[in-house]
């Protein structure tokens, strides 16, 4: 009952760790005819919890492949995603005015290095609507003056999650706070992106204050959404180095490139189900 | 049969790609009541080749260990390492005077930051008697003058390789080119460090080269040792940026910085069991 | 005579290296009732040069700034440039049909980043149409299939540096090798990016030879344009890390990104009059 | 009444910025028949201060630079130093029990690459001494158990000041928080080394924090000893990538090298009179 040509799946399972776990997975793999091209694995010492991540070559269908590791999934009580690798993720990115972040995303996808498809660009202001445009994205703009023009926005951003089939949320430099409803309701699904110093700086123009204290090294963080806003689960991570002639405008200019590529790093890898949550962390199996 | 304690092991598993082999594995450490702590593996496109990395808790006994995955290893033509995690490797070191890398690699083993036993560091020069005695390492030198007292080093090398149970030999900056026989007796078991340029300059001199030629990037390449000295397979880079202003005695201090750190790193990933040979390129499981 | 209010002036000058000659210069700056906001000099010990790039406000017009200049640069026999800060450069871009440099450049251009104005994007394909002419840049195509449609191509690119002003030409991954006549004739104000490997691989597809070697650093290097194409003095060079597990397509799409920042960064350089040759290398005043 | 064989010398110079100060200073060192290898200037906009280091050749005796000099730093009211380049300045070295940092400024001291001596190395425990003494290096150690003992050994510091001539402290993982009396005493010639995450953490052990919280970047900060211990001006700063299979104990191994590489790197800097203080961020003239 296979197709003729073999499929090319992803699967992520993550569970309590035992012993024996892996000869379970790797005999559904093999009763499905599969071939494992790509595995990792990661036993958490802080959880206690084990996490996996197979690309598999396999004949099978849908169905076939579910029904050979269901018992596994079962016995280990674990959490489980199959998908098909390269299959692009439904993806809505809230902007603000700034492009730089969203112009990475949308090149990239169009260019195919990064498994997504963006059915909406919705950003409280209008100023990239021929950039998004130009890739041929639908994008739409509602200002946010005030609390109820906000919860008609943020209202605007669960409607479009639920038509549009979302599995995944981008912040891409959208300056607003999400309301901690909306962070609740898209937890584990919705990804950020902010600048990043050493030392960290707590409040306003927080570049400003890193120029004010020279710092050497200016990076970005692209991490999950929650309450919290700045202090989700960390995917990853970069820095450049800068010296003590940069202006604060050029710090800035410097750290939206480094948004730039840390947020489409963080999409890419969430997209092609490399991220998985342990407790406060995240496990990133590149 | 088994230990009361478990011992931690570490595995690694080369064959021929083909499916089932993850399953057969991980059904002979079930058999050993181990439990798989850390798990890679990586099929290569280019060879056709499967490579396996595991670390493993179980109470069994080497013998009991073996007796679970003969089965395997003999169905799939196997060549297989079994090993006890952090046992120190038994390495030799060449030298000539410069005294960066020696110093390195001392330091971080007497530390503990690499699981290597130094029995011996053999010099063609006396400079670094009281560096590595500092350390409480046996130092040797023998002068290479000619022909003769080269043939003479080399062999006290190989005599030194057998009498001391040496099972890396690591090149610390020893200036003297390796004769056939000896890079073919010390095949995959011995690593180079050496400078690295982009782009890459032939002949004498090369710093002073990449000094004439203007480059913003020098670097270290380590590598095994083959009979084209410079050409092994890589094992690890690291570059650093460079301006004009730099002098070729500054880049060459620079240089030795890299060389230093990225020779170490080699060493201790061998140790570790984490360098696996994929026909001219490495596979490395950090 | 002055003009009212200041303006902000780059001055660059080279000469042979003697004592008095930053005394000279800042009498002239003086002189015109300026101002030293940045200052970079450079002795170069291998051709005896002296190289320096000044900063400047003044309320002097252009020919009281060249008038107080004029004894100096006659006395040493200097070469030297003064221009406008910001002021955009005249650039002609080559492409063939991949879109990632000119896409980058004309992303930057358009945001302030990179002080150049783009008259035309000139390429041998037409692939790149849609994307040039969203950002409002004339776009040309003429196909190169033989000897003379590439001496055609290459005589539309002098008579465009002619017609258009055209101050640099940057080859945005144009993949025709230029003629000696027409590297001659562009001499110091053309710019190239191409892949940069540790080591270097010459010939075909050098991704695919840099993954059968395992390299572990890819990355790309812009360069002056000489007859010797690849073999230019060179401006900026980045690598980026990257493992087995990346397969040639990867290491091409990680490697393109190095192109993109890296000819970006070099054509920005270029354009603050930042970049000065002394013989076969550059002195980059950052 | 110059001496025959032309010194090398470094200037530094700091004061209010306003036009013709290059001009000044570049006369007196015509007048004192120098010729200016190296020089940099920077303009802050943060403070209205003006920054200079030069290199100077000069056959001029130290009272005929000074006179040269002399007019030029009154007129401007300047901060200036003159000294010899290569001059090893007098460092005292303050330790606890952890290694890595010592040994990196020692075998570099010994080894040419960083213009220091060090008389003394003061620690309030006695782990080091024989790596100290190994380098020749005279060491003492005062233990801490409570606060008179603690004064005691800030007293020691003061004495060895005095006593040694010392020019600068060096706190390479000098565990203990200095009083505010000390740091008062010994403000802008302190230099201390410490950890640095994206985000920061607070409070107690922060590698086991930064691993809870899954941080992709840990690195190291050097900078002045000020009244708040880990917050004054920043001089160097590094970073290396982690992943999560990294435990705690692997980030403190990560963590020490970059310690140790920036506290060396910054020691070195400043050594060599190319870090000045701009408010509460630092001017480095590398």
């Amino acid at each position: 009952m296979t197709s003729s040509t073999p499929h090319h799946w992803v699967i992520t399972l993550v569970c309590a760790d035992q012993p024996g776990i892996v000869h379970a997975v790797s005999g559904a793999i093999v009763q499905a005819n599969g071939n494992i091209s790509e595995s990792q694995q990661f036993s958490s010492d802080d959880t206690g919890r084990f996490f996996m991540r197979l690309q598999v070559q396999s004949p099978a269908t849908r169905p076939e492949l579910e029904a050979a590791l269901a018992p596994v999934i079962d016995r280990y009580q674990a959490m489980s995603i199959i998908d098909v690798v390269g299959r692009p993720l439904r993806t809505l990115v809230l902007a603000s005015s700034a492009g730089h972040c969203v112009n990475d995303l949308l090149f990239r996808q169009r260019g195919g290095q990064i498994p997504v498809e963006i059915p909406l660009v919705l950003s409280n202001h209008g100023t990239l609507r021929d950039l998004v445009g130009f890739y041929g994205v639908p994008f739409e703009s509602l200002p946010i003056t005030d609390a109820a023009s906000k919860a008609n926005f943020e209202a605007r951003v669960l409607e479009a999650v639920d038509e549009l089939d979302i599995e995944l949320v981008v912040l891409a430099r959208y300056m607003q706070i999400l309301s901690p409803e909306l962070c609740a309701r898209l937890s584990g699904r919705a990804i950020n992106i902010h600048h990043s110093f050493l030392p960290g700086f707590k409040g306003a123009n927080p570049y400003r204050q890193a120029h004010a204290r020279g710092v050497k090294l200016i990076g970005a963080t692209a991490h999950f959404v929650t309450g919290d806003l700045d202090e989700g689960p960390i995917i990853e991570q970069n820095v450049v180095r800068v010296d003590h002639s940069r202006t604060p405008a050029e710090l800035i200019s410097i750290g939206q490139d480094e948004e730039s590529r840390t947020l489409t790093q963080a999409v890419k890898w969430f997209a092609e189900n490399r991220v998985l949550l342990d407790g406060a962390r995240t496990i990133i199996f590149k």
